[in-house]
This record gives C-alpha cells, sequence and structure tokens, in this order.
C-alpha cells in the first residue's frame, strides 16, 4: 500500500461521491419492517465460563428469516436484574464467531454488560461452541468462497442484508435483558465488526433505538468500489473473484453492494463516534475508512466525532493501544 | 511435492486402509430413494451456440431438494430425434460451471451426445448463463469459504450428498434425451469432475444404471484423510481450515466425509475405467488417485482398468495429451 | 496494479508518445522483400484428429530464413476444395504452440477455415507434434530466459523479426489453399497472439493483403517502454532481467524495439478492429493495450474500432465472455 | 509440514537422543548463585487499568545481571494483603512485551493472581509500557537479526541464560507479594513461553521453589537440533540464518544450545505437566514438543504429565480450546 | 516499485524537506568530543591471506565506547612504511562484515590502500574472522529484530550514533599507518556502505579531515520517513516492524532519525562526490537517493557531484559496471 | 529441503544407479572428434582492467561449430612469455558471463594464471562485454525459457554438447598461452561452473590432457532424474517447465541428458579433487552433489577425494570460506 493508497493530509480531505440507490431508505424500511413481524424471542441462559469474576449467558434470539442467533452477554459476576448497567455490543470479524466465553471479555470487566453476536455462517477461525447457520435458502446460491458474495446478484438476496439485520436485534435484544439499561447501548467492532457497527448505527434511528455511541475499528464493508480497485487482498478480493467469472454480473453485484455500503450507512448514524484507520492496512485501505468517517452522521448532524490514525500498522491497527483510547471513551460516554 | 509422496513404484502399490462406515450403502440407499421421489422434469431448449456444426439445448432437471440443475447437451448440428447417439456426461472442476455454450464441445465434435452438468453453487471461475444454484437451507450452515465444508457436520447435510445425487439425475437425464441412446453412457471429468465421475460410477449401479465407461483425470474427492495431511491447496485445504477453527468437529467431519470418499464409492463401480494421475500435482496428490483407482470396482470384479500416468505434470496432469487418449478409448468404448 | 495503473477515464485519453525509428517503414520493406525471395511451399496434409466434424490439415510453409514454419488448418468436415470458406488465422499465446489437432477448432465449428499458426522455437506450455523451430543461428546469441530478448542488441537479429514475418506468411498461405477464399482473411488471438494480431494487421497492407478484420486480445507486444516499468511480471520481465544485467544496451535494445511495437505497428493497419483489454490485467497492463488501441489505423482512417473492457479481470481478460462477442462480431465481418 | 514429520502414531514414540553437556548441572547452578547475589528488590505499584474488576500492579524486580525486569500482578479487585491467592505465572511468545495492563487478565478473572513477565529486550509486536531492556553488555555482540543468536558462540553469554534466569526470578517475585501464597505458584505460556514455562519447571527444584503444575503451550526452545533442520521458519530459522554465514561456529552454537535445550530442562522438571502440541506446526514442529514431553521429568519420578493434540492446527494450535482445558487443569490444581 | 515511485524526470528535481533538528550540530560536536577522549590504539597485523600480490594487515582500534573495532587493510605486496598510499575507506552494506581477508582486495589491485571497516555486531550474512561486537550495554533495550531499530527511542542510544563515529576513527585509522598517505583518503560502500560513506563525509570535516571523494552507491541511510512509507522491504521495514507495535513511541523514533538522516549529513559533506542509484531499487528506493544526493555539499558549497543512474536494477545496482566508473573516478581523484 | 532430503549419513553412503547410455564413450569420441577439425586459432589480447597489480588479456578461441569463445586471461602485472604459471580454468555459474576484467582475478593475485570462460549464450545476471554467442542453428529449437532444455530431444543437438566441448576447448587454449605451463592446469567453478569442472575433468583423459585437479562447488548437472524430481527450483525446473508440456518427449529427454550426466562424466575423471556440498541447497540438492562425489574416479581409480559440507547452507554453499580451502588445495596441487 504505502504511498499507493492517499497519505494522510489527502485522507484528512477525502470525501469521494459513493453511488446511493434512490430506494435506499424505503429498501432498509421494507427490509426492518419484514423482520419485525417475526418474533424476537430472546433466551438468556446462564453458563459455567470458567471465571470467577464474570456472569456469562448463552443467548439466541430470532434474526432475518427465522434464524436462532446466538449471543454471549458477559457481566460482572453477581449482577441482579434491574442492575441497569449499560451495554456495549460488539461485532465480529470477517471469519471470526461469538468464540469461547472466556475468550473476550473487556467490557464485562470494565463493570458494564458485554453482548458479542454471531456473524451467522461465519466462525471458522476460531469455532466455538453452537454456531449460528445461515440458514436462508439464498445462502447456497452461486458465489465465490466466502460470504461476501453470497446472493450478491440482488440486494434482497445478498447475506449482508440478513447480518444487517441481526445487528438491529441484538441491539433488541439487549435491550430486553433485566440486567442491562436499554437506554445505555453502544456498538463497536474491529474490521466487519467496524463496518457492522457503522450498519447498526446506521439502522438504529430506523428502529427508534438512539445509541450511546459507535466504535468501529478500521472498519471494513465501506466504499466498496474503491476497496475492489484498490486491493487483491481477502475478503474484498473476494468479490473481484467472484466477478472475474461473472463478468456480467458487475452492474448487478455494484448495485446490490450500494445498499450496503458503509459510507451509505453512515451518512445515517446518529450516535458520537470514535473510528480508528491504519495507514498501511492493505484489507480495508484507509481511504475506504476516511470515506465513511467524512460521510458519517453527514444527514443527522451529529458532530462529536473523532478518529485515531496508526501511521505504522497494517490491519491490526491500534490493538490493545486503540483498547485502551475505547475503554476510556466508553466510560465517558457511559458516565 | 515430489519425494515426498511416494515414488511411482510405491504408487503401484499402494492400497491403504479407508474407513466405511458400517452404514455406508444404506446411507446411499436412502438418499437415493429420498431423490427419487421427486419428478426428474428433464427440459432440453434449443439455443443460438455461434457454431454451424454443434446443436446444443439448455438442459434443466430436478436435483436433490427440488433445485433446478442445468447442463448443455450438445450434438452433431441436425441431429433428429431417435438418432440414437452415445453419450458423454461430463462433470466439471471445482470452481467451474457448464460455462459458455460454445467453450467445451469436443464430445459432440468426435460425433457423439455431449452432455455438461453445472456444480450447484459453483461456477465463479467461469461464469456463465443461469446458473444453478444450491438452494437447499443447509447450504449456509457454518463453513470455511469454499463448499468442501458446507454442512460437514453430518453426511446429511453434507454439499457433496447433493452433489453426488445431482450426477445420478444428470445420467436420468441423458438417458430421457430423443436424441441419446439411453443404454451408452459414460462419465468422465477432470479434478472435482473426475471425483464425481468415480461417485457416479460408484452410485449408478444402484440405481440400475449400467455405465459402458468412467475416465476420471487427477479425481478429486479422494482418500480425505491422507490429502488433508498431504497438501495444504486448495480446495482440500479448505477442510483444513475449518477444522483449525473447529477442533471439535474434527470426528464429526471425519466421519461425515468417510460416505463422500472416492475410494469407498470407487469400490463399488463395475464401469472399465480410465484413470489418469500426475507426480507432481500438490492439488489431489498421486497417492490420493491411486488409492481410488486400485480400489476401483474392488467388490464387482471390473478388471478393464487403465491408469495414465505423468511424471512431469502437476494438477493439468496429461491436459491435451489425455484428451487424446480418452477419445481414442470412449471410441473404443461406443464402438 | 490497481489503481496504480490509469483508471478507465484515463484509459480512455490515454495517447502516449512511442518513438518511432526514422525507417520503420525501409525496415520493413527490407524485411519482407527478403522473405519474398523465399518460395513459400506451403504443404496440407489431411491427418486424423478424433473428430468427425472437423477436417484437420497439419500444414507447413517456409517463414523467415527458410523455416519450415507448421500450422493446423481446421474446416468443417467434407469441405471440398472451391468452398471458398472465409479464414480466421489465429496467432498463439507465449509459450503456446499450435497445440494438438483437437484442442481448439471453434472458428471451423463456426463454420469458417481456421488456420492456428505455430511460434516458432515456443510450445513449453502445451506441447504438441512436429514442432517448429527456430533454426536461425541468431536465436542463442545471449539472451535473458525466454524469447524476448533473443537477439535484442539489434532488430535484424531480433527474434520477433521472425516471427512478424511469419504471421504475414501464415496469410499468404492461407490464401493458397484452395479450401479458403484468399479475399476473406481475418486474424486474432490473445496475448502474444494479439500482439502478433497487430503485426499482422499492420504489416498485411505492405504485401498487399486486405484483411477483413483484426481482434486482438488482451495484446502483448504493445508500448514496451510503459510495460517494463510498470510491470515486473513475465514476459516483459524478461527484458528487464536482460537490461538489469547487461545495463550497456539498454539504448540498443530500445531501439530495437521501436520496430517492434505494437503501437507502430497499429498506426498501419487499415482493417476493422475488435480489441479487448481488462483493467486489472498485470502481464500486459491496460494502459498499453490502450496506447496500441488509440494508435490502431492513425494512418489510414479506418475508423471501425471498438474495445471491450473487462473491469475485474487479470490477464484472462474476457474469457468465453469475449469468445462469444468475437465469434458475433467475425460473423458480422464474413457475412 | 504434514507428512514429512511424524505422523501421530511416530510421535508418540518419539524419544531422541538430545545432546546434554556434562556440566549441564553445574552450568546453571554456578548460573543461578551468580544471579542470586543481587537483591531481588520487588516493587508492587497500583496502576490504573479501565478494568473495575481487577486490580492491576506494575512489577519490578531485578534480574539477571541487575536489570530491572517489568511485569504485570493482576489480581480480583479488592484483594488484600494476606489473601493467599495461588499464583499463574505467564511467560510470553516471541515478540511480545507483558502487553498493556488490560490485555490478558484471563487469571485473574478465574479468581486468581496473575503475574506476565516481560522478556527483556522484547515487545516489538505488542508495545507497552516501561519496556524493559537487555542492557548486558553482551546483548549486541555479532548476531544476526532477532534474540536467537545474541551471544551463542559462549553459554555464559547467550541471551537465554538471561532470560532463563529471569523467570526464576519471577516465581521469587510472585512469592514475596503479600496477595499471593507462595506455596502455590504456576507456570504457564505459549511458544517462547511454553519453552520458557518448561525451563522455569526445570530450574525451579534448584532454588526450591515447588510449582504446583507447569502448562506449556506449543513450546519453543526444544530440540534446537532437529528442529533447525527442519524448518527454516523463524524464530528457529534466525539460527540457520546465522550459522549460514558465520560457518566455522556450528559446533559452538550447537554447544550453547545444548545448555539451553528445552529437552534437557524438562528433564529436571518434578511438577505435573499439561503441553499441547499441533500436527500441523510449522514454527514448533511438533516432533521438538513430543521430545521435550516424552522426556519431562524423567529424572524426577513425576508421572502426572498430559498432551493435548490438536491435528489440523498451525503454531496457533489449541487457542481458545487448550485455554478452557488449561482453565479447569489449573482450577484442579489449585483445589 | 515502478511507477509508483517517481519517474527520473521528477527525481532529478526532487528536494523534498527533511526534518534536521536544532541541536544536530551540537548533538554530533558533542558526540564526537566524547569518543575523542578514547585512545584511537590503532593496531596493524600482517596475516597470511594466501595472495602473492596482496599485503593484508588485521587491524583493530577503539571505536565508541570503547569497543575494539575491526578492518582489513590491504595494500599491494611488498609495499614498506613510508609508501604514502592513497587510501580507500570502504564500509559494508547491512548484514555483512569485512569478512574474510581473501574475499575483496580491489582497491589494493588497482595499487592503493584499501582499508575495510567491520560494521559492529554485523556480518551474519558473511560470517569471517574475529568479529566485531557492539558490546555497548544499550545494544539490547528493546528493538524489532535487526540493528535499526536498537536504542531508537533516543539519538543517544542509537545504533548508529556508535557505527557513524566508527566511521569517523576508521578514518583516523588509516592515517595513522605508515603505508598510507593521510592527506589522501577516500571514503566508498554500498547501500549501508553507502549510508556511513554519506555519514562519513558529513561528518569528516568537523574533525578536520579532508577527503579526496566520497562513493556512495545506492546508499541506504537517507530520508528515512519517505524511505518507511514507500517500501516494505528489509531492512528499512525494520523501523516499521518496531513501530507497528510500538505506536506510542512515533515521535521519538522520527527525532532520533533525523540525526541520522543522511539528508542532513550530506548537507554538510565538502568531498567531491559519486553517487549511484536504480530505478527499480525496492530496498533504497531511488528517491531516497536523489534526496541525499541533491542535499550532498549543500552546505559547503562543493559542486563537484554526480550521479549514475541504472534504470532496469534493483538494489545490486550497477554492480561491476559502477565498479568500473568508481576506479576511474577514483584513479583521478588521486592522481 | 532440510529433512525431505538425506540426511548427511545417509548422503556418505549414497550411490544411486545412474543411467548410462551404452554408446556414451563412442559419443564423446565422435564429438571431440568433430570440435578436433577446426582450427583452436586462439587470440590474447592485452587490455585495461584498471588494475596496477594485475595484467589481463581479451582471450578469444574457437569452440564447437565455429562459435567463437570469448575468455579472460589474469596474471600477475608484468608476468612474461616463459614464465610458465601454472593456471586455472575457472567456469561459471548459470546466467553468468566471464563478466567484467575487474570483477574476479583472485587466482592471479595468488600468484597464477586464471582463465575464465564465457559460457555460450549465457551473460544476463552480470552483463560484460563482447559476449560469446550460441550461434549454433540448433539453439532456438523448440525450448522452454533458458538453456536447459535448448535442444533437449537429441544429444547431438544438445546445448551442453557445445558448452561440454567448449570446456575442452578452453583447457587447450589456456595451454597455448606463452605465459602458462601447459602442464599444470586445473578446473574450479560453482553450481553451473561446478559441473562444467566435472565435465571437463571427465573428458580431458580423451583429449591427452592430465589436470593437477578439479574443484566442483555445489555442482550443478548431476543426477538429473533426482534434481528434477526434487526440486523445482530453476535452473533444473526449466527441465520440469518443457516436459509437462512436451510430455511425450521424457524418454528422449532423460536419454539426452544422460549423456550430459556429471555422475556419468565424473566416473571417467583422473584428477584430484575437491568438491563443496551444502545440506539445505534447494537448487544443487546435496544428494545430486554426493551422487556425483561417490561416482567420481571409479573408472580411474584416483583416490584422493574430499568433499566439505555445509550444513546450515543454501546454494550459497560454502563461500568464502570454501574459497580459503580452495586456494589452500590448489596451493598445494601447483606445489
Amino acid at each position: 500500500m504505502a504511498l499507493v493508497e492517499l497519505d494522510l493530509d489527502a485522507l484528512q480531505e477525502y470525501r469521494p461521491e459513493v453511488a446511493e440507490p434512490a430506494d435506499f431508505d424505503a429498501f432498509w424500511d421494507e427490509t426492518l419492517a419484514t423482520v419485525d413481524r417475526l418474533d424476537l424471542d430472546p433466551t438468556f441462559t446462564p453458563i459455567d465460563n470458567h471465571l470467577a469474576l464474570i456472569d456469562s449467558y448463552d443467548v439466541v434470539f430470532t434474526g432475518w428469516g427465522g434464524t436462532r442467533v446466538r449471543a454471549w452477554l458477559h457481566v460482572p459476576a453477581g449482577t441482579q436484574p434491574g442492575a441497569g448497567l449499560p451495554c456495549v455490543v460488539q461485532f465480529q470479524g470477517y471469519s471470526g464467531s461469538r468464540g469461547l466465553p472466556y475468550a473476550d471479555t473487556v467490557y464485562a470487566q470494565a463493570g458494564w454488560a458485554h453482548l458479542i453476536m454471531d456473524t451467522r455462517g461465519q466462525g471458522w477461525s476460531t469455532g466455538g461452541v453452537d454456531p449460528t447457520p445461515d440458514d436462508a435458502p439464498e445462502a447456497g446460491i452461486h458465489h465465490s468462497p466466502g460470504f461476501m458474495t453470497a446472493g450478491i446478484a440482488d440486494p434482497h438476496t445478498y447475506y449482508y442484508r440478513r447480518v444487517y439485520v441481526d445487528t438491529v436485534r441484538a441491539l433488541q435484544t439487549a435491550a430486553t435483558s433485566p440486567l442491562v439499561d436499554p437506554g445505555r447501548l453502544l456498538v463497536t467492532g474491529a474490521s466487519q465488526g467496524g463496518g457492522l457497527s457503522i450498519a447498526a448505527a446506521g439502522l438504529a434511528p430506523r428502529v427508534g433505538i438512539r445509541l450511546l455511541g459507535s466504535a468501529p475499528d478500521v472498519p471494513f464493508l465501506c466504499h466498496f468500489r474503491r476497496a475492489v480497485a484498490l486491493t487483491d487482498a481477502h475478503p474484498y478480493g473476494e468479490i473481484t473473484q467472484f466477478l472475474a467469472g461473472w463478468r456480467d454480473q458487475v452492474p448487478a453485484a455494484e448495485r446490490t453492494l450500494s445498499y450496503f455500503d458503509g459510507v451509505n450507512l453512515a451518512r445515517r448514524a446518529d450516535a458520537p463516534t470514535l473510528f480508528s484507520a491504519a495507514l498501511m492496512d492493505p484489507v480495508c485501505p484507509p481511504s475506504t475508512v476516511f470515506a465513511a468517517y467524512h460521510a458519517y452522521a453527514e444527514r443527522t448532524g451529529q458532530t462529536d466525532k473523532h478518529i485515531a490514525v496508526y501511521s505504522h500498522n497494517g490491519h491490526e491497527g491500534g490493538g490493545p493501544y486503540q483498547l485502551g483510547a475505547r475503554l476510556a471513551w466508553i466510560a465517558d460516554r457511559f458516565a
């Protein structure tokens, strides 16, 4: 990447045009209305997590198409119903699942509720227990290996339609927990988890959820067109691989992606935000991150926006350094 | 690979034990009985293929679970119903589809009927028209990128159950064409297409089809256990990638694969066969091919078996040289 | 490549200055006059190609320096002398030979004559039968591995002088066949075959041949200077490798290449043309293709020019999609 | 790796001869006596870690040569002097430091004390705060990039002499904490951290510390000779790189390494142990791990030994799965 | 690299701003004054070099911090004290040592004295005899593998402070030899040796040495900031690797490097110079070389400057071609 | 490579059967007789080499087919006719030429005559002056990139027939120099230069030359069959690449190579020898070197044989260390 990408001065000014379909809002209204007809039916089952200081719950709720989506809810040990903890909802990077229950509890260690949502169908890099299927019939229609092109010929069949909806349902699930204060929710995640944080932040106002913040790190799923042109690294490269064979489906795929572009979803977010980007990131190139950052809350006027920049990092980004910054920022948001 | 693999002398004697589940035959009887309840409903629609010498038909038939599977049927231009052409049924390599209709017509050029079956869900390397979906609900349950691990936790949900069944249905479809002599069918294909040729040859007797031959080139889907241990090349490597994350699913995955192992299916084939293998093949290592070759027709006593060996080739194998040998061999089989 | 190359908007306007030696025309006049003194002596020997629908002939003619160059001529089975078929003359990609006779007959399947010329000395990726030697004494003078730098110190000894001449001789050979209409010839090929199509189209007017069309795909051998600076992929990289050692021969090599640059040859073509380019092609970067495309027929005023652009492809370009477009375009040209 | 390495059956029986110098015990007695003359001078300074449930202390103690070595001590929030918590002492993988204080607290979450030691000089992959220097004058003598060959010409100057000593000092430091029960210490770590766990377990008896257990994962620093022959992956490859230049220092380097080989240190361990190995690990090949495992406690007769094997993993090994197994095993050891 | 780097026209004009600390001169005055207090104590011991035409001496002198630095002095066989030979002082590329005494004697073959200095701590790619340690206590403080980041947090502890000082001491050592004319010294070297040639040329005036020339080839250690952004090749990549972990040390590292940047040192040189650069150099990108070249002697007004450009080479640059040019240029300087 | 290759104990016993054609001796007698009819016509032209201590001569002699082959002859400055210096004849590694005249004079520095022969057609990695063409008409017949397969279909047209003959002519040329003692010749070289040293040593007795020694380092061109199976590194990989395409030419190529196999030539050598091998050499695997070493002088009974083994090196082998050993060994041979 290096100087092939824009340098930091140019990134600070990078506000590209990203196509937005005329029926973008209608699409999402219809989508959310469709899933809204399904009972959320959340369940919270306490489990043994080997950890004396943390109580963990196996969470299941109904996502898109009736799929039962899994999550963990971690809270400080002994937290009782009515505790009204603020809750951090975390989405996972591409390939990951919610993982094993003792693997990541940091926001619960900080004293909050911590909900980690499975990304349907994924999890091959982490494994775990009781995975969440992507059991939609359209899941298997022609695609290149990976999830990026599953159903890409039409926005109604695209994989991330189901996943984006799941993020909203996860927020609704968190809000039903007697341990959680439904008025103090915040989303975060890195890479795909960052992209989903933007999606959740962009869709939440549409279902009447007012998030206290969104904190996407090196987010994926932003400015697809440039990303695909700039990098052949996976997972963006899955799109290139698919369109290299299905050459006639380029227009359809580009149309579909425009409904899911983090830039378009970011415009509609209204929560304060803390982004991070890495200048040598070959997976989620910084210009695609800045494109979403600059667009963030453009429609809502929220001006409480920050972006941390890591100059010598690749896709690992700020890692534990940014975790520290995020813990402090969330503490402020929850104060 | 080279000397890490067995050398030719050792390959000639390589007859490994490959686990076969006790209910292998019952599983396939049940599977074939299930699909047999669905109407095959084959359609043959003439299309314009730009080729003066070849008539092509867009073929659709009902495969596993009701999926409408696509194929091409190519015949010499002007072939009329009742012609009774012998038919070569061809399966495609991993990532490929039936492709565009003028892309591969070699067996029709030879004067025969030539049916090329889509592999459901695949096609990203070639593109084409009207792809075949893998529209089973279990298609999207947790897997690593690619099709090798889709539904691998159980033989009933495994992707190749659906595909293997489709190969049998393709044979039945060919047999219904008024241009084809249903008593003169033969299967062939390279890599995945070779694996499917073995599967079709192993399953055909179970539905009363007596093939005139099977000609698998550098076949995939054979002796999974050794393949996964020997190579990290894709697509076998997709299995490793999946089990590296879902560490607790190794026994379930190994059990599932045993129902689909080309070695076990080869044992049950009864048609004469022409294999080919390449000694420097890192994708389908030659020992996995020889394992299937030596097992081939073990249960049926068919002794008309040949294997061509290419000493300096990788997965491309004999390529056009083997095509020439195959054309001659098929001409003999059809004579 | 990606954004390091020009984007499509810039490519549409990319008309670089490419050096042309003052004696370019004199050089080619002298070259063609030299070979013209040799008897073409074409022979057409029918062979068995395993294909019922195609008749194939083993063709031999005298190319540069007396070398006997091989080709296949494929025609619909039963074509008789006097048939007057229009003929597609095809040149091969770098590393390939005319191949085995049943490997590629698509233009004969379309109902035309199809002549495939060997590229002297090449063929290692395909093998075949009775290869064509490059038996010039200057073939072995110092060069880096491959054919790109053989004799590069002087235009008179450069490998492609011999090959470009061979393409003209192939056209003359096709015209002598009693099965072919000498007034309806067309050239095509991909990569090196595309570069040779441009060369043949640029040289044909010089010997009084009026082609009905030229259809180069992702052509090689264009705008050498930029190509070498832009990519280290082979075969352009062979030039870099040679000049990295023979540092003092840079000016001589650049001078030599200017006599063979597809941009300079394209300027002199007068036949209608159908190009194709791929935006992610690291082997023949699209700017080098567009440089030739924009220059094409600049000197002759032919305005029937088209270029197909594949946005997500590498050097495989449009593959079967472009084959379909080409079959339709040729049918129009031959109509 | 795959079948080039031994398969699992062979690994179960793999007990290679590993050279042990005659003065091995004398060397370590002298080494430990030397450092014993230095005041340990441990300090424990509470810090803000952003975590409500965990109290963290910045720990500093005097290691080899007077170097002030850093560590974190994490305990459940509110733990008071005299609590007598059992303590897990963790060593880090090559390239890592103790990291940032909120990055890894899992054993404290389990209810125990958790001490994480810096590896002197390292930390470039994680960064952190107040790094530990390797401020010995011999640190900079000729070596290849990395720490593996620093001072390798003589066991007295070798880098790991200093580090192995630090591990013993870390145990002594943990024992001085008023929060910790000095009779309930246990060591663990992965990769280099695994190698250091073996070293600490092998040296602890020499200073009168009786560990309750050692849990090395995919340990590094074992059977150097085979490791260097089997893999060119780093960090073992640093040794190859060094000896490729300093060809005359092979005997000296092999002698030095014999004093630090995990196989020789394992022989002297007396605590129960839980190893893990991964069959596709190219960094710490499984045969080198099994060599240490089989040798473990050979001299002391401890028979409470287990090894977990991950069949499809590389150097990531069992990851969170093995963490779960380890948490359960440690709970048993501390019960 | 290719067109991502600047092209030759742009390089000819490339004069970037490179930060120079306000106390740059004070830092180097203090540094040189510090080492000046140490006795140089040069020794010259004749050795057997297997070469009848060359006499070689094992040279040792006191460098920074008292380290005894090694060098070879080669002269024509039979040269006697008082000969007053002009002397070429050569510095080595990264990873190399002075090597074995018969490995490189070219300037002695030309009839001059030839002194080759060890780079402290290095030598792993060549080996040799009696290596030079970097036995400063700060050598081992936290760094990423390699020497580029050793002590980078502060200019006083940075590795190249010690090495740059050694180059001045090597000049002073050469001047003490009874075989050498102390008024006719010249420095050269490639890559790191080129960077050290610039450093020596920039520092020499500060200690009253007037060099007859400096001849850096493809010099390293110039315009660090751009180099690190432009290439991830090693050794510049070691800096990126370090700062990717120690994210908070970016400002400190950039400040440190500004004291050692070849651009800043070049400004202060006053000797005639012959640079060389390679346009496809991924290790020392040509823009970083041109940055130093254009800055060279900016403060002193020396205008006798030349740069040779190799258009098709990577980091090997002009190799033997430039050696020939350099021999001729040095002969002129010594004439 | 590592443990895939044989370990040192096995190498010490490795004496494989290598096929030798029945007419091997007849072939070489005929070949040498053919060239013997051509006038050697050696010329020695003094040139300016920039080196005061060395006199260099541009040497030209007639090699196979009348090609004028180039060489350098270096001697101590001032050597006069009749000096009767012993002479080291050096052959170059694959890709190299005799190079520039000041690039390598080590054996002249040792006080001897030093003749360096061009390898016809090669030199792309070094460049140089007045290259030696391989101007045989068969040089350009079909081959894969590189020289390994040029004319491989028949021993009479194979490239190395011409080169092996050139080595004998170089010996004869050296013997004609008035500066050289024709009775004291010795051959050496590394990689291809090592293979040519073996060839020259094996052929010299056939023309009545009694060499004082041969010193091949990590020799190439030995035990082709195993080499090709064991490594895909170039240049052996060129053979694989060729036979992967020209699948039907495997027997012809293997027959041709048997006339040029260093194992068969080594058998016939009668001079004392000093080999070297590197255990991690992926280019010339050590088993192929040992195969030649063990066969060396099998037919002549010469027992003065040594082999140096470098345990941690790749194809660079012993480098300067082995140069030192070789200088000492040659000094003994010439004493």
